[in-house]
């Protein structure tokens, strides 16, 4: 993205897709939202809190008592619009000019391997806001259990200017 | 943390807290303890060795048979120790202007879902030592089973001057 | 590393090690292989496939059912391998001045915590192919479950000239 900032781009962007930047999360714990050092902004793992509730709460998989893929991409899109609510805590998010890299939590049922397909909820919320410096690089990993008992968690690390 | 640089200050401010720098542990693998890369210190998943040994070991929940989470709590406090250590290793703590980044790993039985809580315990020692510029972004998730049967594992990314 | 680019210099060295660079990996999903931002690459998580297929698949640990720690050392290789392709993919790798973190995320059964034995051959690989600049910080971990099934997943962060 070499074009010069446009002032409200992307919360324009947003309103066009329909979406409305949460105020950030407040942090569970001793830590903030997002540190900016140099160009890189990092935020903190985010789950899919709105208005301050957890969505819903399990292990992704398919079968009974648990989340249901589908449902899990859509808080993996939640977790992405509230990370950039983070990186907005510290910088416009018009100053955005990559995103490098996404790690995205799956909580899993130790059969359920499609943790690609739920992070997909974050990384295609990116792409729709930024364009084509919305592609990062992504690690998916299923893990035993997440704070809370979200279903999943998604950190960002993002490049401004 | 934009004050000069004041030699001696984090050993002294260490040392106020009744705590010592341990050795650098050594890696248990193939890698080493951390690197420096332009301004920021990368450091490798560090576990809650004390002289060489760890100090508990398994999954961290609440019933029997389980690492309690206020011991696991602890345990996150000397993995950050250890952290520091191994940022010593390669450059003096006191040019650590920013803790940027903390992944937090905690060995989860997986009805447990207080992971904030326990890398609490690093994420307080590090506001301890370092003040206002050691508060940082952070992910805490819960994990099948860490290295050693290790109950915690903590990395950070540190940006120094 | 100091000494000067020489060109075709890595390739020539994975030729020696017997090793040939695959092509990238084609992200499963919504997302791309590595970026660079500055001086760094990031990439995205890497599974053992081969010629589009995953090598192994399940959890590693030791007994009936769980793919064997050693094996489990040999798919580690490959991620690595497959993480070079990556890199490769964004800069020429004669352009890689360090390797400056790694994350390896081991799919296990709850009672295996040899993980830094596995993602040593990931580290080893790197230590073949780069030198005393591929030794890196590295953190290892257990997790539930991985993409696709796989065994192994592992991610790269290299600086760059």
């Amino acid at each position: 993205m070499t074009a010069p900032i446009s002032e409200g781009r992307v919360s324009a962007r947003l309103a066009e897709l329909g979406l409305t930047l949460p105020p950030v999360v407040a942090p569970v714990a001793a830590y903030i939202p997002a540190v900016q050092h140099g160009d890189l902004v990092w935020t903190a793992g985010q789950v899919p809190m709105v208005d301050g509730a957890l969505q819903l709460t399990g292990k992704v998989g398919n079968g009974p008592g648990l989340v249901d893929p589908d449902q899990a991409h859509q808080l993996a899109r939640i977790c992405a619009l509230n990370a950039l609510a983070a990186v907005q805590s510290v910088v416009d998010l018009d100053r955005v000019v990559r995103v490098v890299k996404v790690v995205g939590y799956v909580a899993s049922d130790p059969s359920f391997t499609g943790q690609p397909g739920v992070v997909n909820g974050a990384s295609a919320l990116l792409g729709e806001v930024f364009g084509p410096p919305g592609a990062h690089a992504r690690s998916a990993v299923g893990v035993a259990v997440l704070p809370l008992d979200a279903p999943v968690e998604v950190e960002l690390v993002v490049a401004v200017t």
